[in-house]
C-alpha cells in the first residue's frame, strides 16, 4: 500500500499537511511549498500557481484558493506545524477545531518502500564510489578541503544532486572532533584519516565513514580502531526486527565501555536515513527508544574520539531486512594502511 | 552592533533558541544542532559533545547539561518552535512559564551586517559568472538538464557551497511554467530560453533570472519582453527605504495589468534573500506588508507566463541602500537574441 493510503486508512479526523518534505514524500512530486487536506475518503493537494500548471494534471491538485474549505476538525502535524502557524490558522479560521496529530507522516516514513530502497541504494552505491575515489587522492601534501571539493565534483559529474552534508574529512587530530569538516590541513606520514561523507541521489541520502592510516599507525590509535571495528560489527549482526534503539546502542557501547572508552564515545549508534541525512529512528542510549523493524533504514557508526590525538568512526548504512541488514555501504572495515 | 548584541537589547525576558539558522547567525559558527539562553546580560550556548569539542574556545559555550537551568519565564521563537516541541519543553520543565515571541531573529535578519553584505556580492558575483557560462553553451540540441549539471560543476569549480536551489533551465513553451526545473527538452531555433539560478557562498545566496531568445522572437514574446522589462526596470527604480513591500508588488503589477498582462503574473514581486534563499521581506501584493529599509537585501522579479507558447522573468537581487539600491547581479537586461 501507497504511503498516501496507509496515511488514509489511519486517519480518525482530516489531516492538513504543509510541510514540503511531508507533501513530496506523500504526493511523489517536488515542490518548495503546498497545502494537503486529507481525509479517509478525500484527497486535495491546493498550489499556488506557479507550482500549478506544472502539476495540473494530477487529479488530486486543486489551485490554491483564497479560503480552503476546511471542515469542523481538523489535524495538523505537530512535530512541523509552528505556534505562529497554528496561530494564524486560529484566526484565518476561528470556527474550525485545530487538533495537534504528533509525526503522521514522520512514522510513516520510517518504513521505506521498494522504490525508497531503490532510491537509497543507487545513493548508498555512488557514494562509496565517491569514497574508492577519495583514497585514490591520498598523497602527502593534498588538503583536506580539496578533497571535499573534488569528491564534490565526482558526485555531480556521476549524476548525484548534491551532498547530503557537509562532508568531514579530517587529517590527524582534528579526527578527534566529531564534527569537524574539512580544512586547511595538509597530510602529513603518520596521520589518521577519518573520510564521512553523503550524496543525494533522486531525493534520497547516503552516508559513510572509514578511518585509514596514511602510513604506520599509532599504537592507541590502531587499538582503538580494533575496538571500534568490533563494536561496527557486533551492532550490525544484532541489527534486525524487535530489538529497540536503546538496545541496539548498547551492543556497541557496552563493548566500548568495557574496553574503557565508554567516555570517549561521545555520540549516539546512528540515525534513520532517507529523504532527511538524520531522521527517525534515532538509535541514542536513551529515551524515547524506537522499535527497529523491516525496512527501516538507519546507519550504524560507533567511534572513539582521543582529544589531541584522533579519533576513529566506522558507518555503514543499512536497510533492516526480515533476518538482519542489507549493507548500503559495501566497502571493507578491515584496517587500511595507505603506502606513503 | 552586532546582532547578537542587538538582540540582547530588546529582550524583555532570557530567549531560548534552538533553530540551527538563527544559532549560526547570532554565533557566526556553523552547527546543526544547539541551543543557546540568551538574557539582555548573559549568553548559554549549549552544544551537544559531537560539537562542543570544535568550540570549546568560545566564551559563550558549554556542554549541553542533562537539564538546562532554565529561568522562571522564558521566550520560545514562535516562528520556528512546534507544537510537538513546545510541550516536550512543557513536560521537562514543568516550573517554566513559556512564552512565545514572534520572528525575532528573523526581524534581525531583515537588515543585513557589512559582512553580510560582502558575502552577497560574492555569491551574486559567481552566480553571474554562472549565467554568462551558461550563456556560451547555448547551441542547437543541447539539453536543459546537461546545463544545469555544468552550471553545478562550474558553481562548485568556483568555490560556490552549493546550489541555492535547483535551477529552473526551460526551453520553449516550458518558460510558461514559473517552476520549471531542468527537463530533457532540447534547444531548438526559435526557443525562448529561461535562465533562472543561484549559488549559496559562505552561506548566503544569490538569485537572478534571464530570458532570451535563440533565434528570431516570436511577436508576443517579444512583446512580452518589453512589458517585463519595463515592469522591472521600474520596480528597481521604486526601491529605497520607507516604500511598502505591497507597494513596490505593485508598481510592477500595475504596469503589467495595464498591458493587458495582469493574470499572467502568477506570482509575487519578490523576497528576501541572506541565509535562506527565500526569507523574509516578502514582496507581495497583499497583507502582511512590510517596510523596505536600508541594506534589505531583496530580489526584483517580475514575470508573463503564456501557457503553451512561453514565459519571461526577470531577475535581480539587490541591496537596499540609502537612496537606492545596489545591484548584486549587474548584468545587462536588453532583449538578447543568440545567433543560431
Amino acid at each position: 500500500m501507497k504511503p498516501l493510503e496507509q496515511l488514509q486508512k489511519s486517519l480518525k479526523i482530516p489531516l492538513f499537511i504543509e510541510e514540503p518534505q511531508s507533501i513530496n514524500y506523500l504526493f511523489d512530486i517536488n515542490v518548495s511549498a503546498g497545502s494537503a487536506l486529507i481525509s479517509s475518503n478525500e484527497v486535495k493537494l491546493y498550489l499556488d500557481p506557479r507550482y500549478f500548471e506544472f502539476y495540473r494534471h494530477l487529479p488530486f491538485v486543486e489551485l490554491l484558493p483564497e479560503q480552503i474549505p476546511f471542515p469542523e476538525v481538523v489535524g495538523v502535524d505537530s512535530s512541523f506545524t509552528t505556534l505562529d502557524r497554528l496561530a494564524s490558522l486560529k484566526k484565518l479560521h476561528p470556527q474550525t477545531v485545530w487538533e495537534g496529530l504528533s509525526k503522521p507522516i514522520e512514522t510513516l516514513r520510517l518504513i521505506k518502500t521498494e522504490e525508497e530502497k531503490r532510491k537509497l541504494r543507487k545513493a548508498g552505491a555512488l557514494n562509496s564510489l565517491g569514497h574508492d575515489f577519495l583514497l585514490s587522492l591520498l598523497k602527502e601534501g593534498v588538503e583536506e578541503s580539496e578533497l571535499a571539493r573534488k569528491l564534490h565534483l565526482f558526485f555531480i559529474e556521476k549524476g548525484g544532486e548534491a551532498f547530503s552534508f557537509e562532508p568531514i574529512i579530517a587529517f590527524g587530530a582534528s579526527s578527534a572532533i566529531p564534527h569537524y569538516r574539512a580544512g586547511s590541513s595538509k597530510l602529513k606520514k603518520g596521520d589518521l584519516v577519518l573520510l564521512d561523507h553523503g550524496v543525494k541521489v533522486d531525493g534520497y541520502h547516503s552516508d559513510m565513514t572509514r578511518t585509514v592510516f596514511f602510513g604506520a599507525p599509532h599504537a592507541e590509535l590502531e587499538k582503538i580502531y580494533h575496538i571500534v571495528q568490533q563494536a561496527q560489527e557486533k551492532a550490525l549482526a544484532a541489527v534486525k526486527p524487535k530489538i529497540s534503539s536503546i538496545d541496539l546502542d548498547n551492543v556497541a557501547r557496552s563493548l566500548i565501555n568495557e574496553a574503557g572508552y565508554g567516555a570517549q564515545f561521545v555520540h549516539s549508534l546512528g540515525h534513520g536515513i532517507g529523504l532527511d541525512i538524520h531522521e527517525n529512528p534515532f538509535l541514542r542510549n536513551r529515551e524515547p527508544s524506537a522499535l527497529i523493524k523491516e525496512n527501516m533504514a538507519i546507519t550504524i557508526e560507533p567511534g572513539i574520539y582521543i582529544p589531541n590525538l584522533g579519533g576513529v568512526r566506522i558507518e555503514d548504512a543499512v536497510i533492516v531486512t526480515a533476518e538482519g541488514y542489507e549493507d548500503l555501504t559495501n566497502r571493507s572495515k578491515s584496517l587500511k594502511v595507505i603506502p606513503c
